[in-house]
């Protein structure tokens, strides 16, 4: 699907990126910047960082600035909560609960509709340290998925429950629902989770489905109604929400949240409630020198045939962060033998590596944390955010295909580094 | 969790074996032994292999029979398709509505029942040629979950629904009982669903819940409580079904489906409706030499966050079919270090893997398929059953821990060959 031409494409769009925040170009300068942006002297209290994305998608000039903004309030989430020594896991739920609550995401609160006219979220949180995981799908009535999915993961740590019964990690529809409740995440009537700018898409949406429909009517075959309308679909839903988290410990942390593709069959899950498909975290160990945290975004179903952020997890075990990314979504997504007869191959991703580092000034004993993040997409665009505890405030940034290029076929790869100032070991 | 001495177990396990019908021992003599069973002399019409399996857990004596007699009807269900000619995907279906309708399985009728005294369902199903994927969760209402499943993957392989949206490959709860219902899959009333052997577990179950959780109300500290009651649970509820199987064309398929742990909470999910935990199949392409199909029973929990299933499968590309199996199952399952809380690990798999061969005899124009089939289980006992369509009736075989062998830390593994014979090029 995609051939050399478009690797050239992604090189060139590195380095000829125009937006007015600009991101650190990959491996070189992005280090002294963050560095220089710091004015923190507390070795003491590093705090950590933050990558959150808006979705993976297409978002128009106009609407770029309230994405920008809402990338920019979750990371600073994230921020205070890892300055008050708070752990990875719980930062990228804040993080999470900011990106759900703007009405502009496709993620809890102004989720996308179901056929039936209902919201029906799908969550999903991973801790690097523990290994565990939590997840919701299907659920409705709950303004902010994520907290009953990291309820879940913390539930689970505590052990067995009665009569040795093994904790659930998975929860789904009415029962997800009832269990958070049961646990104290407070309901939230559905009316109030749509918004008007989801009603008036749901509406528009049916109208393009009736349509659909009834010209189908006319042809018999099947088969010819799905070719003649399977272009129709831009990528423009597909605004799922995710974050990444390195603390200050070296501990990460990854979440994502999705309201599901627009005008889906009750009862559909994606990729934000599957494991290893929607986000994955896991702390450096024996085997792996590096801790890793990935988020996705796009459509769930490709992200789950695919296992794509435990594929790029894996993939950021090698030595070179960039290159490793940009072939683990050329081979294991858009050339992946697992969608052999899609056309379009749609989705994105954000990435955090990060291994420790012995800083040589102002002491050698200090050690640091060397922080590589990358975000790469297949469709039109993916909004991004990111922010060291170290930074006054959170870079944003959209980043879109190089012109010509065809969504689904072709990608964008940018990225940065960041090193963590250490504490006095 | 498992030392040398239990790798020596293991190894006494493959050859001490005293079942009445006992498996072929590995890689020797199980390829002559289907060889003679065959009595076909019908070159065009081969058939195919299949392998199910009543689940990883513990089987008494006095059920053994039971359990051994639907895998016998499975086997034979799925033969009668391969027979006539239908695809690995078509005779997996088959032989899974044969062991979800039996009342002694945790599968479709009979399954436990959750919380609420209510039967939720998890099934899926994969397609090796195709690689195609479909599955249900927590389901109810729905005689044969995996029928849906199946149904999920054919309507995916048509492509596009109308306005472009994309098919779902799964489903849970209501959705997924409507969305059922109205692709002409009968519903089934629950109080049909539940047999009197579920109805009794439910009330024996709830007692020993409630007397555990008496109890806890004296202890203060929730992680006491918890401790106290972690060995209380058996592996005896484990017995979720699955089969794989090889067509005559050479293409493989994998399904499983379950009723899910005793007193789960509604809406829980398990591995079997999960991708790449409960079921795999991936036929043989220019990257992997061998076909592979899996399915996975036990600990829903453990299998999800070990990927148990496509973890069997990548390791299935190794030359030793054997070693490469009992490996994933030390490394990847046992000692997982997404597992390390856990005391005990419970679960089993089946696994086939196929390779093309060319055979000397009678002609070396005919080309063969070698079939390699193999269970391992970390519960003290997996029931399970194969046959080739060159067979006049199925083995069946409940392989169990060798003795003094704790469950959850120690596994066994036992399997045999088969070489279908081949059609003229």
């Amino acid at each position: 699907m995609i051939g050399l031409s478009s690797y050239a494409a992604v090189m060139e769009s590195l380095t000829s990126c125009a937006e007015e925040q600009q991101p650190s170009s990959f491996m070189t300068n992005s280090w002294s910047k963050n560095q220089e942006s710091s004015g923190s002297q507390r070795p003491k209290c590093v705090g950590g960082f933050v990558l959150v994305h808006a979705g993976a998608g297409y978002h128009s000039e106009s609407k770029a600035k309230e994405y920008k903004h809402v990338c920019k309030r979750a990371c600073q989430r994230a921020v205070d909560q890892l300055r008050a020594g708070a752990l990875a896991v719980e930062a990228v739920t804040a993080a999470l609960v900011e990106l759900e609550d703007s009405p502009f995401t496709n993620a809890g609160m102004g989720s996308n509709l179901n056929l039936s006219g209902e919201i029906e979220c799908d969550a999903s949180i991973m801790d690097g340290k523990s290994l565990h995981f939590g997840a919701v799908g299907a659920i409705g009535g709950i303004k902010n998925p994520v907290l009953v999915a990291n309820c879940l993961l913390n539930e689970a740590q505590k052990g067995k429950l009665s009569a040795g019964r093994i904790p659930p990690c998975f929860l789904v529809g009415r029962g997800a629902h009832d269990w958070a409740v049961s646990h104290g995440i407070p309901p939230c009537p559905s009316e109030k989770m749509a918004t008007r700018f989801s009603l008036s898409a749901y509406k528009r949406n049916k109208r393009k489905m009736e349509l659909a429909e009834g010209m189908d009517a006319g042809l018999k075959q099947t088969k010819k109604r799905r070719q003649s309308s399977e272009n129709e679909n831009g990528s423009g839903c597909l605004d799922t929400v995710g974050a990444v988290v390195v603390d200050l410990e070296g501990n990460v942390a990854a979440a994502v949240s999705s309201g599901g593709l627009a005008m889906k069959h009750p009862g559909r899950v994606g990729q934000a409630a599957h494991y290893g498909c929607g986000c994955w975290a896991e702390n450096a160990c024996n085997m792996n020198p590096y801790s890793t945290a990935v988020s996705t975004s796009g459509c769930g179903e490709h992200l789950i045939r695919t296992v794509l952020a435990r594929e790029c997890s894996a993939a950021m075990q090698s030595e070179d962060a960039h290159q490793a990314l940009l072939e683990a979504m050329q081979n294991k997504f858009i050339s992946s033998p697992f969608l052999a007869s899609e056309d379009r191959v749609l989705g994105g991703v954000i990435v955090l590596r990060c291994c420790r580092c012995v800083e040589t000034q102002p002491s050698p004993n200090i050690q640091g944390i060397l922080v590589e993040f990358l975000w790469s997409h297949t469709t039109e665009s993916m909004c991004v955010g990111y922010m060291s505890a170290q930074d006054s405030k959170a870079k944003t940034h959209i980043s879109r295909l190089p012109p010509g290029t065809v969504p689904g076929q072709s990608l964008a790869i940018e990225g940065g580094v960041c090193r963590l100032k250490g504490v006095v070991d």
